[in-house]
Order: structure tokens, then sequence, then C-alpha cells
């Protein structure tokens, strides 16, 4: 009984238009050249490495796509159990007419010539979009980028902000904020004219979210400006050495500036808390990041009061933070649950982190997914993962145990996947 | 199969009459006198307003009961998700004779008036204690409450020390203190000495439990006199300045003299660990309160070591504690479990959480759940909701995983409902 | 229908021959002599003792097995509900044609006879070994055993080290390394001569991993030669007291010692990550140790870059620590999940645990399962329970949710129960 429901809950959900809240997207090359763009995602490149695949053989700078495609599909045996391995079948089958089992060293040319001939095609990602029923995506934008050549509409503009808040001491970073704004970084005020000019920039391009990666000993406050003054003065100094505690300052200074032009600007605030950088130093490109789950919402308390006029769409990196963001959610009105992130984003911890959110949290503050994706034929698979989960959980803890129609526990399917979207990000300018 | 096994299971835990070994209860008005009392109930108020109610609607002091209820139900549409909002649909059903799918603007008068007329009635108190099979629902008295005017063998006293443990520093605690037992606090052994009339006073007024909230950072240990008579005159000299180790020794020194107090009167001390208090400063009345999931039993070691004799039904607030709870109840003897506590009292939480200890915690140290309820109506809807997944755990993880029979796993799910809250908590005095 | 596919998964999980990769057996007397060695293991007392029973009563040391096993019986009524008892009633029905539902103080005189009788057969261990379809097991060896007098095809040593690293500043310990490898400890060139003898030692007589339990505040980091020889001195001048921060220093080089061995001799890791010993502290036997579960993998960061030419079997000793189990296993080649240990070795944490594990760590990088067992009979009932659960899990989330075949299912646990177990630790020298 309880598989029919679920699939007749999960076609329901998958006849919806969605909008992708937050992808890596570059607008000029949305989608795939070839398979090797496909199996080049950090989440196989890591896997293989993980599972013995030699980081010199995984980044040869020598190998041609259809090379470095190949000798991958060589070390995806041990990666069959993985849900990563699924997207990619899945991406095969959808886009590709591929119907054997499983993609392997005897069968992969085919599969790799019949995706180049349709990937070549100018409309591709167009195509890709539709069959994936999306309409439109969020990207993350380095904040110079100059937001051209692209439809806005479709590539919806969103300010990441993780090098202005944790690299402002480095002469490189400043160099291009100053560039992007036209703003020499003498003092303070002329620091706080380039964020709001980067954020007039962006609204005017369409933008739609400021977003932001955060280590899990973050814990922004406010800083007065005398000292942060004191700390730019500092690094302006003497660049090539930043002392830790003016660091510490001028991040919480950035940060807390960021979300007062997110108030200005009435721009939601995407925080994706948790990540440490280079945990595994010699892992693969992007391979590399891990975390330590003590983390605590209770870091952002201050934050969450100072601005009740800001959205905070909020991702944790780690199942252990998820009741606490249920909870914070459920009593703060300007935090929101977004998407399962990264090593969150398999079936199981969706379905136990999803399950405690759809009880407890208000519908209407549920952001339910994003793909995170680099190109653009991963949000099928991965938002079919989710939408699976979703009408699992609908079915089984709705319908089954509280007695829902099945009419009601697709609304709340749909709520989750698209209507919140359009509710948390609204056009803006 | 399962659904009709866990029907069958959950309607023998159903006919259960139980005990509620916690809650919010005023003896004096044990009942709802509106459904604005319903509604009044934070977890609606902090999700309504949570979804968008601005607070001075939810606490306007000029609005009628009827004009606040009708308020808040303007604000229900996003909620309908939730657990919460199901015990109120419950309450409605069970006891008004509701039977639409939802309380809306366009039905909620015609409920509103019917549960006037309802509560209206002398003896509805009683009621809804018939209705909802419960014999007696323990209190949270103030430590100052003169425990008179009501029949203790249903409404049973329970001493909360959250003030005097964390509050003594505080001029008017102390007087209460001083009124409640007619001792001057002038030193160390009149403090103990009142601290000790309290218990007297407790017990011979039917009190069956001490207890007391924790916040995360707590970690409880024995204080030497010494050191507890210097914080103690500290406090007196300058009470309006409390050094924070002062307040730490005095706070220390009160939990520990509070335990002797239960080993002597052979009281169980209720713990209920990991709240944060006021952590959402603009939240609704008794909607502020967080916590940090960072919190360990361990902080609990020497406690549990020094007092073999006390009985410590101990909850916490996260889930991500749940495992060692069971953990430590599975070694230590004097240590129980007890409930599924505020952000873990939704249902998955509970399924979790309660599947891990009827796998691990011996049979007769779990103490199932109880209300935590202001008003009697919320007894019916929580205790329901808990016997479902009660039932649901039984049904799937032990007749269906062990092959236990269906009598078997309701022999269990009725020793955790009701024969240890009576073990736990035997009559005193 | 996933309940008979469960169990046809089930039966031929069950069929396999395996190696069971971690035991405290040992292989002197490696089998039960009566069933008071059944009910004295921990699991037993510690239950016993948590739901009433006196230390006293469980470690009389005047009572005979008998007396002592009847005594047990009589408090085993609580435990019921435990997993643990499920083991014991298992091994009374596989072994001993035990049929009745439950051991009582009124039926457990026949089956006490009935398992003597069995038990006191000469080929005991190798009929319990053939029942449970178990080939090897692996030991755990105090450094300086001898390692003789047993067959170690089937009794696979492997050096625990926990004394070395934790407790070299005790007399007793040293000289007890001094006998084994015939060294003097006089200086730091002497201590790294004995490790290797050590090694030297263990891999001659087929040892095939090292192993270590941590406590949760254990952050392995490589002291220089210069520090640790200082606190080696210290250590030595004045044996009665360990400065804590010398005591850390000579934890940590050794530590990292026998990692550098490990890389020498080829030999695998297993590191048993989070036990606080002694934290009740009047608990039985192996009944006092417990965790605070505030742990993180990010403080074995600098090991794991450090040696990634050994392979390092994790076990984690709480459910909350596996998602990062999961992302470290992910994304190092050298980091295994590895069991489940101890206070996560239940049904429920299983499920969830391993779960998360399949669909994201290679699967040719999970150890499934080990029983940690001190007699032989345990291994069956727990490497059913683990069956049981993976069972569960393969129809699922594989079968149902993924559509995977049943051969493939199969396939994926066989890999978790027995090859990886060869892969992981392969003969060495």
């Amino acid at each position: 009984m309880s598989v029919e429901l679920r699939q007749r809950i999960y076609e329901e959900l998958d006849s919806l238009i969605l909008v992708d809240p937050h992808t890596h997207i570059n607008p000029h090359a949305p989608a795939s050249e070839t398979l090797a763009d496909i199996l080049g995602y950090h989440y196989y490149t890591e896997l293989a490495h993980s599972a013995g695949m030699p980081k010199s053989e995984i980044e040869d700078p020598d190998a041609e796509p259809r090379e470095r495609f190949g000798r991958v599909i060589g070390y995806l045996g041990p990666l069959r159990n993985t849900i990563q391995y699924s997207w990619f079948v899945d991406i095969a089958r959808a886009f590709f007419d591929f119907s054997d089992d499983h993609i392997t060293p005897d069968n992969w040319e085919q599969l790799y010539d019949q995706a180049l001939e349709k990937m070549s095609q100018p409309n591709w990602p167009d195509e890709v979009l539709r069959i994936s029923k999306l309409e439109s995506v969020f990207l993350t934008n380095d904040f110079d980028d100059r937001l051209e050549g692209f439809d806005t509409n479709v590539y919806i503009p969103c300010l990441r902000t993780d090098e202005l808040v944790f690299h402002l001491h480095k002469p490189e970073v400043r160099r291009r904020l100053e560039g992007a704004t036209d703003t020499a970084l003498t003092n303070l005020p002329a620091l706080k004219d380039a964020i709001g000019a980067l954020f007039d920039h962006f609204v005017s391009r369409n933008a739609r979210a400021c977003a932001i990666s955060l280590p899990p000993d973050f814990a922004p406050t406010r800083v007065l400006d005398g000292r942060a003054e004191t700390a730019l003065e500092n690094v302006l100094r003497t660049p090539e050495d930043c002392d830790q505690r003016d660091c510490r300052a001028l991040s919480n200074f950035v940060f807390w500036t960021l979300t007062e032009n997110c108030a200005e600007h009435r721009m939601p605030f995407d925080l994706m808390i948790g990540v440490n950088r280079g945990v595994y130093a010699n892992g693969v490109f992007q391979g590399q990041d891990l975390y330590d789950s003590r983390v605590s919402l209770i870091q952002y308390a201050e934050l969450f009061n100072a601005f009740p006029q800001v959205t905070f769409p909020i991702s944790v990196l780690a199942s252990v933070t998820n009741q606490e963001l249920v909870s914070y959610a459920w009593i703060f009105p300007n935090v929101l649950t977004s998407g399962h992130w990264w090593y969150s984003n398999t079936s199981s911890f969706i379905e136990r982190d999803l399950a405690a959110r759809l009880e407890a949290v208000p519908g209407t503050k549920q952001i339910g997914y994003y793909s995170d994706m680099y190109k653009l034929e991963f949000g099928l698979p991965k938002f079919r993962m989710y939408k699976q989960v979703l009408a699992k959980v609908l079915a089984e803890r709705f319908v089954i145990d509280q007695g829902w129609s099945e009419q009601q526990a697709v609304q709340l399917g749909s709520q989750v996947l698209r209507e919140n979207v359009d509710r948390a990000f609204p056009k803006l300018g």
C-alpha cells in the first residue's frame, strides 16, 4: 500500500515546475560539454579517490576529457552503493537513453559519444532545464562578477560573500573589491560604501539573495566602528600578517555590514553553517573540506535578534544540527530551514531531517531543496532523490500516520518544493 | 499488516488509565475557561508569531478572549503541517464535537461557543480527566506554594526548584523563601534549615517529586560549606551585584542541598537538562527559550555517583543527547529515562528516541511520557500522539522485527506508560 | 512484501562463513565453561545491577558459577525488552535446545545442566564456531602476550595498545614492556626500539591489526623527539607523579610511534573513539565506562593526513558521531567505517548508522560488523542481530526505494560482512 501511495504522491510532485534556489552554475556555460564534466564533479572524484584512484590520475593536466572520463569509470565499481553514483546513472538514463544496469569499462564509450552529440546541440542547456522541469536557477556569484551576458530571469544572481568576510585581509581581495566598486579602501566608511555599492549592483541585476558558508567556530557579533577601524588600519599597514584578533574583528564587521545591507535591500541572507575548509589537505579539488559537528545555532542568537527584518534561510552541514535548526525556525520568525546540504544531502539524512522539519516548522518557512549543482544535468537526479524522500515522508508520516488525504500531502509537498522559494526570495529592486 | 497491528496495540494502550507525571496545571483552575486558553498555549502563540503574527497582536492586553482566539485562527494556515496544530484539532474533535477538516476563519465561532458552553459546566475539569483517562496529574509548584485548596491525590504537588538554585541571589526570592519557611536567611545553617522546611511541607502535602530545569552549561558539583558560606555572605552584603563565581557556588550548594533532601525524604529529583532561557529576547511569552545541544550527561557523573539512593528521572531537550541518556540509564541504577521534552516532543523525535530506549534500558526504568501541559485539555492529544508512536515502535521493532506476541508488546507499553510512574514516584510520608 | 523480502535477503547473508574482526576472546579458553560465563558478560551484570541487583551479590567471590547464574536469572525480568537479553535467549535456543519463551527462575536449572553437558565436550569451541559460521576471530592481545599455544589462523592476534599510550608513566607497564622486548627503557631510542620489537613479534605470530580505544578528548599530534625525550626523562625521574603535560606528550609520542610502525608493517590501526573510563566508579566490573558524545573526528585530521599509507578502521561510540565518520570515510582514502561499537551496538542505532554508511561510503571501505565478544557463544546472536538489520536496510532502502535486485542487495551485504574484512586486514609478514 505504502509503496503505491508514495509513487502516486511522487508523480504529483514530479509534475511541478521548480526554481532551484542555490546552485554553482556558470551562466556562461551552464550545462556540460562532455560526460567528463559530469564525472569531474567533486562527488565522483573524491569518492573515486577515496576508493583508491590516485589524485595524480584524477587531476592529470594532460588528459583529454574522454580519457579522464574513461579513467574514473574504472573506479566506479566500489561506488555503486552510493547515492551519488545513482545520480550519474539517472543522468545517463534521463538524458542519454542509457538502458544498461551499470556504466562500466565495457559500455561507457557508446554512452560518452551519445552524450557528446546531445551536449553539442546549441540549445542543450534549455533542453536540460525543460527535461528537468526547472524554470530558473540561482547562481553563486563572486562579489566582483559583472553579471552580464546572460538572462538573469533564468540564471538569477546571488551575492556570495565568503571572500569578503574571511579574506578581506588579503590584498588581492581588497584590490578586487576596489576594482568592482571604484572605491579606494582607505578607511571604514569607504569599506561600508564599497559593500553598499555591491548590493546596488547586484540588486540592479536581479539578484535575489546574499549567501555565505561559515566555519563551525564562527559566532557573529556586532563590532564597534572604532574597533573595526583599528583592525582595518592594522591590516592595511601590515598586509602580509593579519593578527588573528584583527582578522576576526574585520570578519565580524564585514558580516554585520552585509547583513545591514540585506536589511536595507530586503534581501535574504543564506547562511550555510558548519564547514571546515582544507581538512584533507591532499584531497582532490573541492574534495578537501569536512567539518566539526560541534556547532550550535546559539552562536547566531545575537544576529537573529538584531535583524528581525532579514530572512535567514539556514543550511546546516551535519544532521546533528538539524534539530536545533528546527527549533530555531519554530520560534524565530526570520529563521527558515533550507535544503539538505552536502554531507547531509543523502537519502537517509534527508529523510530524518525532513520528517523533523515537516512536523514542527510552519509550512511556509521551509525551503525544501536546492541542488548545489555545478552543471545543469544534476538538477534532475538530485531533485528526484529529494522528491522521492519527500513522497515517502508524506505518505508514511502524514497520510498513513495522521490520516491526511493524498491531496493535502501533495499540497504540503508543493509548498516546500516551490511556493516557499517564491515566498522566501521575492523579486527586489 | 503493520498498520492494523499498530492500531490493535494502540487500542490496548489507549484503554489504560494513566497518571501524568509532569504538568504545569494550576490546580485552582486546571481546565480552560475558553478556547482562548487553548490557543494561548505558547506552542500556538510562538508558532503563529514565527509564521508572521505580530507579537503586539498576540499579546494585546485589551483584547477579549474571543477576539484573541479569532485573531490566532487567522494565522493557523501555515501551521497545519505541525503536530501542535493536530493537537488542537484533536481537542476540538474529542471534547467539542468538531467534525470539519480544519479550524478556519469561517467555522471557528461555532466551535468557540460550543466549547464555551462545555467549559462553563462546573465539573468540566473532572470531565476532561475522565475523557482523557487520566487519574491524576503532577503539578509544578513554586517553592512557596501553600498547596492548599485542592485534592492532592488528583493534583499531586511537585517542588519546582529553578528559582532556588539559580536566583537565590535575588532579594525577592530570598524574601519569599524566608516567608514560606519562617526563617531568617542570615547564614548557611539557616539556608539549609529553610530548604529542609520546604521538603517537610511538600511531603506533608503529598508531594512526590522535586524538579528543576537546567541550562546546558550546568555541571553540578559539591561545594564545601566554607565556600558556600562566603558566597552567601557576599550575596547578602551586595544584593544588587552577584559575582559570577559566588552565584555559581551558591547554585551548586543549593542544588546539592536539594539533592540531599531528596535522599532524606526518598523523593525523586526530575532533572530537565538543556534549556537556555531568553534566547529570542523579543519572542512571545514562553516562546523565547532555546538551547545549545552541546551538552553531556558526563556533567552529572559526580552527582549520580554521590547520590546512589536518589532516583533521577532525566529529560533531555535535544534528541542528540538521547543516546547518552540511554547509556547512562543502562548502567547507573539511579538514572531513569523520562518522557520527551519540549523540542523533542514531536513524533519523529519520539519515535527514534523511544526505539533506542526500549531496546537498551531496563523496562522498569523508563517513564514513557508526561504532557507538560498548562491546561487539562492537552493531556488527551499529547498522550495520544505518544501512544501512537509507542504502538508503532512496538509493532515494528518488537512484534515484526523480533517476533514478540502482541500481548507482550502491550505489556511493555503498559509498563512504560503506567506502571513505571507508580514505581518511580511512590507515595511518601 | 517487505518482511518476506527481508527474510530472503537475511537467509542469503546468514549462509556466509564470516571472520570476526574484533573480539576479546581468550584463545586458551575461547568458549564458556558454564552458563555463568554467559551471564557474567558485563552486558548482563551491568543491566541487572542497573535494574536493582546489588553489586555485592553480582561480584560475590564465594558464589559458585551455578549460584551466580541463578541469582542473575532472578533479575532478568526487567531486562526482557533489551536486545542484550534477546542475545541470551538466542544462545539458549541455538546451542542448547531451549524452547520456552523466557528463561526464568522456574526453568533455568534444566537449561544450565544441558549447557554444562555440551560445554564440557572437548571440541565445544570448534562446535560453536561451526554453528556460528565463523571461520576465525581476531583477538585483543596485551602487548606482552607471548601469543603461543593456539592456532593463529583461527585466533588471529591483534596488538592492543591502550596501556602503552595512556599508562606508560606507570612503572609496572614499563617493566612489562622491558620484559617483553628485552630492552631497558632508559631513553627515547630504546622506547622506539621496544615498540618496534613488539610489532616484529606480533607480525611473526600472524597479527593482522593494531588497536586502541580512545577517550573523547584525545587529539593525536606529532611530538618532537626533544619534547618526548624530556617527558620520558621526567617520568623516569619521578615515577610516582606524572605531570599532565608530560603524560600527554608521552601519550602522543607513543601513539605516533605506533602509527609509524603500522605504516612500516602495513598493519591497519583500529581506532575506537570516544570512551571515558570509570565514569560510574561503583559500577560492576566492566560496567563503569561511559562517554561524552562531544567528540569530533577533526581531532584526527592531522593523523589521517600524516599517514595516508595506514588504514584506519574507525569505530565511534556514539551514533551522533556516525555522520562525521561517514563523511571522513567518504573523502579520506585511509579511513574505513568499522562496526557498531558498544553503546551503539543495538538495533535502532545500527539501522540508522548503517543506512547512512551504505548510501555514501564506497562499498569497499565498510567493515560491517564485529562482535566484541569475550566468549565465542556471543558471535551467533550478535552477528544475527546485525544481519537482520542489514537485511532490513538492504530490503527497504535499496530494493524497494531504489529498485535494486535482491541479488545486488545480497552482494552489497556480503561485501560489508565478509569481503571487506579480508580486504582491510590482509595477511602480513
